[in-house]
């Protein structure tokens, strides 16, 4: 299992987990659980695989990317009891996700031998499509309306994975630095609420 | 035409009585109710469709559907006013486009040769897709939010059609099995409150 | 160059304005209003080509469309201080690109070789969706609920292109026709607040 494969799992779970705790603010039933567990968890993949014209999409081919969602959504049902804050714990899990399937994306864009520029797209849209379908079936302002850094350390991720391939420095590097990175700067954003200058000119 | 094709064009039509339904208590104009739906008809198919790869959907092969769903439209948008209690008329119909669809989307499913737990998954998109569309661009909560089991219903019935082809039950029997269940299951739901329990432990 | 390249291009951009426009609203930072304006750009053609089965998208094949769509965010970012009255000018771009989109994706139906009644409708779902997505991720009822006339006008603009092609008009002069009546349409049901009968009786 490489880094990537690795990546993917991660992204599918933490996204997974953001849909768990969505429902349980919901107070939805176990099986509401499964659906915006596994809808969040997919969602952003989905539409790449898609936009790339990768059909039968990722799960399709790979149902063991299901179960980690249902495991998820499982483990989320019974122990969400225990979290105090629970919006910041999905809040942290939604950053952990954005990170790693930006990356995630733009390495499919590359493998898929899209330009530059659309691996960075399909990486941002892979980060954030899932977040944006839990938001909209929650029937909750979506994330991207917050004001802190968000789709900028998508696109931060995805650029630095995608230039520092250019270079050729070798993937599992180049992953691990931008995951880092997006994700030090959307944890970072949420502590400390660095914003980029928000449009107020009127 | 076989059983299934009958269930598509049921399940289309049902749920295009449900967008109707919407866009009068929406008060749109009748293009509106054709547009929403047409959405909502063949909102479920459509993503089936794309996941798996069947492209172009099955609607632009076969535009028959869209007839079906311009046809439902009108009769809803001048039939509606002698509907009491449209929203409990909604939920009805809503409720036999679920179980339809819920069968339909599985079979075609395993018709396109995924695992069986691809099926399942294809069964519950087919018949939620939809109905969250409507909802969605309706502006409305989508139905998943609801108390009374829903998915449930979609899932049963999924799983149920899956199961007993597996066992090489001939598919309009277990169709007929599949359908009558996940009906039985929601509209039992939704007279008797009927409820898994919900994520309360907070 | 040809007609609808032209008419590609002006949909994306004022589609994206749109979404730019809609991202002030919402006090987006500029990172915000790349991500809104995109979407809104590219929605209405991206599920356009995925039900015809055309993918990888058009954008992943012309990147130029992306720069155009990040350059139409720019411009709006610095320069929507300016716009009084920022939420009509939105409506009045958003039925230029409903009429660009409406004619040129019923063209591209039927390059793809579509029925005439299939290619409407890709028409109708490509000047719509831009600006469903916007709506929805901006936590807005979508501008299909509006009273005016707009579905109806995406409606008239693939219908005259479709037919008059039917007729072997030209294609260029068809589009003319049907984008300048289309947005005649629109923009004289917002002036004048043409509708059609809404759904009221009861």
């Amino acid at each position: 299992m490489d880094v990537f494969q690795l990546l993917d799992y991660a992204g599918v779970a933490v996204f997974a987990a953001t849909g768990a705790l969505a429902a349980s603010r919901k107070r939805l039933d176990v099986i509401g659980f499964l659906f915006l567990a596994s809808m969040t968890g997919i969602g952003g993949g989905t539409l790449r695989d898609l936009i790339l014209g990768l059909t039968p999409v990722f799960w399709v081919k790979d149902p063991v990317i299901l179960l980690v969602c249902a495991a998820t959504a499982l483990v989320m049902y019974f122990a969400a009891q225990w979290v105090e804050h629970r919006f910041t714990l999905l809040l942290w899990l939604d950053a952990a996700g954005l990170a790693a399937y930006a990356v995630l994306g733009a390495q499919i864009g590359l493998a898929a031998g899209v330009e530059n520029i659309i691996a960075i797209v399909t990486g941002v849209m892979t980060a954030t499509f899932g977040g944006i379908i839990r938001d909209v079936v929650s029937h909750e302002p979506t994330v991207l309306l917050r004001q802190e850094i968000y789709i900028t350390a998508a696109l931060s991720g995805a650029t630095i994975h995608v230039t520092l391939s250019y270079f050729d420095v070798p993937a599992a590097i180049s992953a691990a630095i931008a995951v880092t990175f997006a994700f030090a700067l959307r944890g970072g954003a949420m502590m400390f609420c660095w914003t980029l200058p928000a449009y107020r000119r009127d």
